[in-house]
């Protein structure tokens, strides 16, 4: 079936709507929006609106996720602190922890911020791209659902942990990094179900045994996928350390306990630790003098001799940016996620009008 | 043919006064010495005394290293500052970066410093562990060879930069990620060739049209390093995004240029871009709490289920810490190895009392 192409300032005010309905605060709900179609917006088809329903409302829903949080600071030197998200969006706690560390990197050149009990925050992106106005780097990393097979175990370990940097440059597509500690990320499964894919690339995923999964179907019922590496001769032991080192980060200097336990324990779905912080630029070097060195050391990639088949090469963040700047004028949705917009619409007496 | 023990001690020692022959001052020679000593005995072979004449004292006789570089400071705030490393030894200049980084974290709760004009470090997580009698995390990456393939590209285009993370814990193995962004180290080949393997797995090198490579001899020629990842559609942009990462923090924040315009200049053999920082434990909560919640996580992961035939589970350094206990005792060196100091020796007339 075809796309439907919906308006991102609509789909943005009618996200909030939804959001609202079940409890959350005018000023969160249309942040939260902002950050859901703001993934929409950049081709982050695995981290938008698809999430809405079955994720958020139905958190919101059954008591997982808190939508009037009690955000507090329990702990900080100059340059960093902890934040408890009280269970709270993760995108409202996720918010305030990095607005927390891009002030303090204001005031010393650098500021971070470590978060217990907050929940699923969506695309890291969001966060690290938030340092870009200011002139800084962001940095956000998060937990993610424990489904990452750890290299001498089976079955599901260690979280789908999540980094990602964004750094600014002036005119061109900012440098975003944001990758799954994983060969690829879980939710690249239910956008594989959604367009109805029959298999999945070897590599992906691996069943209870260890063995290649290629059937994505399997994957939801028995499988986990392999750490950045794949194998543990091509660099798994790698793509496990950046999960683990994301965990530490994130959970054990929060004071929260590591992802791969808390998300054993009852009513946890969607829990998350976050880790969030900038650095000021200038307090290196100045500015201009950093943006023009940058586009710099973007032209020797790009001039790169290019493999047969091959126009162009993109560093992280440049396809996103050029989806973005298409999609400023409408956001294709598959016709599944235009559905269950339409039944949260009815079942919360929100009106559908995309 | 067999290894050759040697003392930790004598070797530090020799390796001292080896580097003071051909100029280094007394201090930074024991220094030095002391942290490529401290490689092999954490069983980092390619990064050890192997490099000593045919990297370090090579390059200085060459007047490609300075012995006696003016390291300068040449921009900061209060939390993050620039170095210039005069061409220096990257160990000389990596450790009064890293003591930059660690004295500003004490003052602040982080610390970052960006280093340019410095050239080969060593194994990069020496810097990282100078964080941990501090109860500091320690982040150190370096700029590495230009070997990587980038997706997209042929040859070799990008550098084979590197991410090092140290944790401290109180009584076990320190978490010590330390990890290149291809597949495998180029220095892996050394060692490879070294011990004179024919073949090398299917995925740790691809020829000058991208197709795999497995002759180790070939690499030197004609080979380049895949991102870790390995191929497009198991995360290689992912490798490559990590790299880049490196590339802007080593060297454009530092006001150098992309290590992969630098290196293609002419007498840049060794040439390096630094990025070190600190994390102060008690920045965020007690360090007390934060070891044991950090030993909690470890026995997550350790009682993992096993897969078959695998007896235990490691984490990043542990098994490198495990080495280290038993290598204090007497360092195992490659007959060629051992040659090479042989050689130095008489050359540079120093005894030669292993």
């Amino acid at each position: 079936m075809s796309k439907v192409t919906v308006d991102p300032g609509k789909l943005i005010r009618f996200s909030a709507k939804i959001l609202q309905q079940v409890g959350v605060p005018e000023e969160d709900a249309e942040r939260t929006a902002r950050m859901l179609v703001a993934a929409d917006l950049r081709g982050i088809d695995s981290h938008g609106v698809a999430h809405l329903g079955p994720l958020y409302i139905r958190c919101i829903q059954t008591g997982l996720i808190n939508p009037k949080p009690q955000i507090t600071m329990v702990g900080h030197a100059q340059a960093t602190a902890v934040m408890d998200g009280d269970r709270g969006l993760g995108f409202v706690v996720g918010y305030h922890a990095m607005t927390e560390a891009l002030k303090r990197a204001g005031q010393t050149g650098a500021g971070f911020v470590s978060v217990r009990n907050s929940t699923h925050c969506g695309a890291a992106s969001t966060y690290a791209m938030m340092a870009l106005p200011e002139n800084m780097i962001g940095i956000a990393l998060t937990t993610g659902g424990r489904a990452m097979v750890v290299p001498g175990s089976v079955g599901r370990g260690a979280g789908i942990n999540v980094i990602s940097v964004a750094v600014p440059t002036q005119g061109n597509a900012p440098f975003v990094l944001d990758m799954a500690t994983t060969v690829v990320a879980g939710s690249k499964f239910e956008i594989v179900l959604r367009n109805g894919q029959a298999t999945i690339p070897e590599g992906w995923a691996v069943d209870k045994t260890g063995k290649p999964l290629t059937d994505p179907k399997r994957y939801a019922k028995e499988g986990a996928l392999p750490p950045l590496g794949g194998l543990p001769q091509t660099g798994a032991f790698k793509g496990f350390g950046l999960s683990v080192m994301v965990d530490i980060l994130c959970s054990i200097l929060a004071g929260s306990v590591s992802i791969s336990e808390l998300l054993t324990q009852p009513n946890t779905a969607l829990r998350a630790n976050h880790f969030f912080g900038a650095l000021k630029i200038d307090g290196f070097m100045p500015a201009d003098d950093f943006a023009r060195a940058l586009a710099g050391m973007v032209k020797v990639y790009h001039d790169l001799p290019k493999a047969p088949g091959v126009e162009r090469i993109y560093l992280a963040g440049e396809v996103e940016h050029e989806i973005e700047k298409q999609r400023r004028h409408g956001i294709p949705l598959d016709p599944q996620v235009i559905t269950s917009l339409q039944e949260l619409a009815a079942d919360l007496g929100v009106e559908y009008d995309l």
